[in-house]
Order: C-alpha cells, then structure tokens, then sequence
C-alpha cells in the first residue's frame, strides 16, 4: 500500500496537472504546466502558466498564496525552471516565498538542465521530490517534451476514413466522410497545435482554409475565448506553388508556404513567408522542414492532408501519433487508399499500438501510435 | 418510476435471459429458451433449452418446481408453444402444473402463430404479460427470429482486417492478421452458427477446416464440452470443384458444397452433399442457397471468406452484420481491400451502425450492421 504521503502527494498533483491542461490552447511553444501550493491540509494558492512571457504558475500559485506560502508545500507538473528566460526562474521565487517542500511530477526534460531546478530547491534546504504523476505529466505535452528531448516536434497524423480503411471515391469526392462531432474533434486539434501543415492538394480539393473556427470548438465559452486568442501557424506544402494568393486559404490571414520551386516574392507582399527546401527526391524534405519548425518552437504539428502527404510522412518513419477519425460507412474497393504507402511483404507492414477506440457522435476515434518494425 | 412489480419482472426476467444464454452453442436450429419459476419472492424453478429433441426449458424449470409450481409465477424469455412439435406444447405443461402468471419475454416470433400460446393460457384464467426485455431476448436469437419472421437466416460476415481497412498482401500473404484472442472470438462466432459458409478461394489458400476446436473456444470446460456437442454445417461455395476431396477441409468431416457445375457423384461416396446452384451472372446464387439453407433450419451462418465472396454478400445486400477484427497495422495501399465492391460515387456508399467497438487481446473488434441506403 502506498503511505498516506503518497495518496496525497498523488492527489494534489492531480489537481495541479487538471490546472495545467486549462493551458492546452494556448501555452505554445512553451509547455502546459501547473501548480497547486498547499499548506496544513489547505490548497492555498493555484495557478497554472497561460501563454509564453506571462508569469509560470508557480508565480501565479505563490501570488495568490501570499504569506500563507511560508513552509507550505509546492506541486508542479514541470520542474521549476532555475534560469533567466522571458521571466525570473521560478525556483528563485519559491526560495523567496519560504516553501518547506517541492513536488514535481516530472524532471525538466531538457537533458542538460534536468534536475537543476529542484537541484537548486535542494540546495538552500528545501525537500525536494520528484516522479508523482509522471506518465500524466509527460502526456500533457507531448511536443514540447520531444523537441526538449529530441529536437522534434510531435507529429500527430489525423485522417478521416470509412470502415473499410478509404479516405474519398476514385474521383476525390471526399466531403463529409464524418459527422460534426468528429469535425469539432478536429477542430481542437488543430486548436492545440504550434503548426497545422497541409498539402496544395488538399486545400484546392476543399477550398479549405484550415484555421481555428470559435462556434466549431464546442469548448465552454472561457476556454474558446482563450483558444481563440491565437492560432496555429499554417504550412502549406506546395511543392510547384499551385495555390493562388487569392485562395481563401491565404485570404485567411499569414502562411508558411514550403516548396521545391525558386521563392516567389509576391507571398511576402501578401504577408506570407515562403521557404524553399527541396529534398534528393525533388520532393519537399519533410525531415528538413519539422526541423526547421522544432527550431522555432513548435511542439505539436497536426497534419492534416490526404494519402499522398500523410503518406509520405509515413513512409519517412515521421509520424507520432494517428488520430483517425473512422465513419460508419464502406466506401468500396476502388476508393482512395488511407495512406499512399505501397508495400510488398507482410513483414514490412507498419505495427501501431491502438491506444484508445470511442465513439465521437456517430463516428469513432481511434489513436494508434506507430510501433519499430520488430514489433509487427 | 416503474412498478415494484415491473422491476421484479425485469430481475427474474433477466434471469432468465442469463440461462437462456446458455443454450448459445447447442439449441440449433431451435432458439435459445430460458425460465424461471418463482413463488412467494424464491425461485423454485430454472430451465433452458439445451438441444433440440430434447425438453424445453418450461419443462426443465417444472420438473425442478415440482409441487411449489402451483401458484408460482413462470418467467419465460420466449411466448411458450402451443403446438405439439418433436416435444409436447409448453403451454399445456405450464397449465397443468397450476401457475398462476406467465411472463414472457416476447412472442412466438411467427407471426401465424405468435400470441396463441399466451391465449391458450390466458383462456383457462391464467395471468399473462409479453415484452418484460423483449429487446434483450430478441438479441439471443437474431437467426432464429429472422427465419421466422422473413423465412432467411441471419447471416454474419467475419473479416480480419488491418487498421487501414486492407485483408492481406497484393501477393495474398494473410495469416496471423489478427492475435489468439481474436482468433478464440471467431471460434466462438463458429460454434454458435449453424452454418459456416467459405469459398474454395479461402479454404486453398489456408489449408483450412473450418471446424470448432475446443482448444481455442476460450470458454471453460463445462460450455466447450456443450459447444462440442455439435459442429457448425459447413458451407463451401466451390464454383468449379477445385478443392481436392483429399483437402483437410473435406477429411475433418462431412460438408456441403455448393457449385455452378455439373454434380459429381464422388463427393457423396466421400460423405459430402453437393447442390448446383447457378445464378444468372454464372457464379453461385447466394439468395437461393441462403433460402435453402433456411428451408433446412439453418439459423445463423457466419461467412469466413475473402474480399470476393464476402464482397458478393455486401454487394447483393445479404448481411445483417459485420464481425470486423482490427489489427494495429497498416498493411499499405497496394494490400487487398476489405471487400471486392468497386463502388463509384459517395451516394453509393453502404452506410453501417457500428454498434460497438471492444478490444479483443491487442486486436479490436467491430461489430456493424447495414443501414438502407438512404441513411448515407
């Protein structure tokens, strides 16, 4: 049996990481993290960090906790920062408040700072605890940890297919595969991404403007607001620029436009950035581009486009995670493929782990996270 | 709120079902029946059908009652019969042991025939009532009831499949799509079937019987030795007579194969019944062995085939329900469809309920049901 200590400690985490998630739209590119701090048996002061340059939530938690913070007990879902960024570091500020104890649920995922902060904490007496709720922890911010980790963004594949594995008829009808459930599924999605990446193709097929759409969230109207407050950075793949500035796709506010042709500069007057990376292929260099994009801070890309581009990203072993959204209908055997991954051998067929399957009105969602080859 | 005295129905009623449930793998070709006496708040009495031939589960439950039947209340998941078949009319026997009250789940599900049980015993001043979780009971015998009520069995296509909606490789490299849970699944769906219907395409390509094999039913020792009691009749739908009478399908025991050719006498000298059924496109006509197979008594049949005659059973509209196992792979756009069902237009489109989706080991299981065409 756990001791009593670690029921609690367990309990306050899990209050501290449901203040993080209020973070989910908008912390972009830093991560969700919050804080519950608790004194003799009473949470005192709770605060949770809502966009980059504004205060962490230690210094929202310890704010509204005041004095009552002296020998109190602090709950972070991240480790407490211990250098100079946008703002002070945070275990300054809980040295300063006189907090008796410090629980992280997880070590700060940057390999060379790992451990500092409570390091730090430690160091001027303080205890220091780390691990309560790690797994929760680490799935609050899936991105921002595998850039911190990898140097990568999180790429989240979402597809909408009918039962029978198809994305569109032969002929690329294609609209309205899932129902409005599913679509508002999608929309907070994207809602939750530093980048949502689509292809020309796509955006021709459906005139799409692939933007974050308020009265398509069905979020409350606080967290709508707050997810509103900004949007996703679009990046087109348009290897031949195809896509004419006056699509509404463009019309609908700056785009990154990555392709293979010389740059054009006729999308930066129009307030778009253009960059070009070709790939050995003649193709877009995909792994250049979600570099480029870790470089300037994104965590999580969705990527939202048909077989061929999913596709690839497939093929290239660049896919995070899958968000299919699957209809209740057969589309047939000549109907478009869900990915365009020819493949010969049962042996080279890609394993997934199917993590989660649950109905969204009358569609199903299925997460599935791609497996190494051996496990097939 | 419901009456003390629906929510007592509706416990020992749910009792009942529970009993009747077990009769799921024998009772072929009659429906599965559960009753349950009960006097002065005590069950007295419990029977369920166990085979056909043998005593219904009214009489099981009297017998067990004795004397205490007099005045008792008789819970029965189905109308009792009033007509003298291989076993003398349920309703006389109820009568004759003095009840008090019959309530049945729901009514003979022929509709010549349905309600003159309760008549019969409603006429000597016996209390009746029909419908106390007729839904529940309907769902034990869906083959059953649909041979009575539309002279058809219900017919249930099996398909293994990967999470990108594809059966096997272009080259038809197939086995192991799914894990041992999923396999034990399906051997439960065979043992319950009266009829196991494949095509010779399937059969050459496994080496496969088709056959229930206690080993892999996953039930425990008392249902396997009843489920063992009987195998499904198997079916296979061989247009040419291409499988070899020395085929392990044929050596693991008697079987019906159903051919557009001429009728070949060495089938029967091996044990085997052969039918010619051509249909006007040249290849078996499914709507007429369906209609044979019911004349026989054939309630369920689950077809295990590939994408072609599964295809054929979508295309011509002969399935009640999909039994889809989903692996977590994807087996690539050139690997086999679902179903062989070139389809052209979205209007086209076979819209499904999924009306669930479980995990069944590492695989998931599917079940959906076709919805008309206007439902798209």
């Amino acid at each position: 049996m756990p001791s009593e200590r670690a029921v609690l400690d367990a309990h306050y985490m899990a209050r501290a990481l449901e203040l993080a998630r209020k973070g989910q739209y908008t912390t972009h590119p830093n991560p969700r993290v919050g804080c519950v701090i608790v004194r003799d048996g009473q949470i005192v002061g709770e605060g949770w960090h809502v966009r980059a340059g504004e205060p962490h939530a230690e210094v929202h938690a310890l704010r509204q906790a005041g004095e009552l913070a002296r020998g109190a007990c602090a709950y972070v879902t991240l480790e407490p920062c211990s250098h100079h960024g946008r703002t002070p570091p945070c275990a300054e500020a809980l040295v300063n408040a006189g907090v008796a104890r410090v629980v992280a649920a997880m070590q700060d995922p940057n390999p060379q700072v790992a451990g500092q902060g409570l390091a730090r904490l430690a160091g001027v007496g303080i205890e220091v605890a780390s691990g309560v709720l790690e797994a929760e922890a680490r799935a609050l911010n899936p991105g921002f940890l595998k850039r911190m980790e990898h140097g990568l963004p999180y790429v989240r594949v979402k597809l909408a297919m009918s039962l029978d594995g198809r994305t569109a008829m032969a002929s690329g009808e294609s609209q309205w595969i899932t129902g409005p459930a599913a679509r508002s599924a999608v929309q907070r999605l994207r809602a939750r991404s530093s980048v949502v990446l689509t292809s020309a193709e796509s955006v021709l097929a459906d005139n799409a403007r692939m933007t974050v759409r308020a009265e398509e969230l069905g979020l409350d109207a606080e967290t709508t607001a707050l997810a509103m407050t900004r949007q996703p950075l679009r990046v087109l793949i348009d290897g031949r620029l195809r896509l004419p500035l006056d699509a509404p796709f463009f019309k609908a506010g700056p785009a990154l436009v990555v392709t293979t042709a010389a740059i054009d500069a006729s999308y930066a007057q129009a307030g778009h950035e253009v960059l070009s990376l070709p790939g050995s292929d003649g193709r877009v260099d995909l792994l250049a581009l979600i570099n480029e994009l870790a470089r300037r801070g994104t965590n999580e890309i969705l990527v939202e486009a048909g077989p061929g581009l999913s596709g690839a990203f497939a093929q290239q072993g660049l896919v995070d995670e899958y968000q299919l959204f699957i209809a209740g209908k057969f589309l047939g055997s000549s109907a478009r493929p869900l990915l365009d991954w020819p493949l010969a051998r049962m042996s080279e067929a890609q394993a997934l782990k199917i993590t989660e399957m649950r109905a969204v009105g009358d569609d199903w969602r299925v997460t599935a996270i791609p497996l190494p080859a051996a496990s097939v």
